[in-house]
């Protein structure tokens, strides 16, 4: 047995998983987080997942930490393993008289580091199985696009279904456009060109999903963000999932629709395929 | 000074303020929670509130704690303090893979007592100024009218203003339809009808509202439970607000309209001013 102290949890830098019950993360859910992977123990498109949680603080309101610091707490967390996830969660700390914002706020910065995600190889190779959620996401634009606390409708979409041969559930939004799944985002290949769902009124922008698109572009390849319907998904030559986790995994069959993964899909894959930071 | 031991926080029956950081109601805002008014070492109108608790423990699949045992708790938090604010969180406790939630979670449930409130007695009697907020209440039917944990939207629009005189900001949905308060319910009288805005696209349903609902009928009172626009409020005769722990507030200025603590709202006022468990 290994006996090496392994650093797994820092809150503000200490080695601690006690959150005070007053934060406003756990009340209120205010805050944001970045999950990353891990890999030869360095986080996987760091200056990307940076960026993103600097913007969601300038939207929030939130101090953003300071990116010396935040690195090397990142650094403690990955040198002990190769391999794993880490998720970062920054919330505005403690107090404030109910909602109201304290007005020196001292945030809270939890960062854990968890195992390497164990989803079965072919979801990279052979795709996966999709369903549609009966759980919508609400229109809100001011919080579109955010990686924030509130995810009450990912956990309910999420409990949807415990059948483990099907790997993700696509989100409608309440009127009807398919917008991203419970911990992924849609891209589907129509006639060579990209097409992904507009995040402007709901979801979650991923850093994959900007990746891919960046990607996209390099390759010459046409990118369309916009509405996407249940028929867009039925008339698609290819359709793949995003996140900085799985990367890209092929959708093989999605509402009585089969699917090959496509070469748009595959080429895409392997150019992402990259630790970039 | 008084040296007694005052119990203020219990999570799960134990007095500590620390809880786990894999939370769920950290991590996701996936929980409840319930605002009371302590009163005379009792907690007010315990029934609705139980009774709130239990109907979105069931819209969110949450294990409901056992009344008893939770009441017991909030005894022993009341027994120190007469008077008193008591916040009780619920939330689905650690574990589970992402967002899936655990096949057998153990819930957390965080009781707090706080000091009694210390509004001006004038909000009472003389009334309150009131603005609009800009952010805007995103519509989502699957969890409106629940007091879930996802409150970044009351965060961000209390964030608006910190000028003391103006009491409590109105928010809009995304539609422009007034919807609530960030912290309190709505309703204003018009022409002897009592309208207060539908709750199914999106705010809480707060339990000082529907007591408030159910006093009207008693008393005779039309209520009317629709959409309300910014003309609505220009055009009542009284308008005020409601939470468990403010009562009634009359709304004294609100958008360059002034009203004075009508007829209706002082009925009312009094009406609900017990304290009923």
């Amino acid at each position: 047995m290994d006996v090496r102290h392994l650093v797994s949890t820092l809150i503000n830098g200490i080695e601690t998983c006690d959150i005070d019950a007053q934060d406003r993360g756990f009340q209120y859910g205010d805050g944001l987080f970045e999950t990353l992977r891990i890999r030869a123990n360095r986080p996987c498109l760091w200056s990307q997942h940076l960026a993103r949680l600097a913007h969601g603080c300038g939207r929030l309101g939130l101090l953003m930490p300071d990116e010396t610091l935040l690195r090397d707490e990142v650094d403690r967390l990955c040198r002990d393993e190769a391999d794993g996830v880490l998720k970062i969660v920054l919330t505005r700390g403690s107090g404030g008289r109910g909602y109201r914002p304290p007005e020196d706020p001292t945030p809270t910065r939890l960062l854990t580091r968890f195992p390497a995600a164990d989803y079965p190889p072919e979801n990279r190779t052979q795709g996966v199985v999709v369903r549609i959620c009966d759980t919508r996401l609400g229109l809100n634009p001011a919080l579109a696009g955010l990686k924030h606390l509130n995810r009450l409708e990912q956990v309910l979409a999420r409990a949807e279904w415990s059948d483990t041969d099907i790997a993700e559930g696509l989100m409608q939004d309440i009127e009807g456009n398919i917008i991203e799944g419970t911990m992924s985002n849609l891209f589907v290949v129509q006639a060579g060109i990209l097409r992904t769902p507009g995040l402007s009124r709901c979801g979650v922008a991923g850093v994959m999903r900007a990746r891919v698109m960046a990607e996209a572009e390099v390759l010459g390849i046409p990118v369309n963000e916009g509405r996407l319907g249940l028929r867009d998904l039925a008339a698609a030559d290819e359709v793949f999932l995003t996140n900085s986790v799985i990367g890209i995994w092929p959708v093989r069959q999605l509402v009585g629709c089969d699917y090959v993964p496509g070469p748009l899909t595959t080429h895409l894959a392997a150019a992402v395929d990259m630790c970039n930071d």
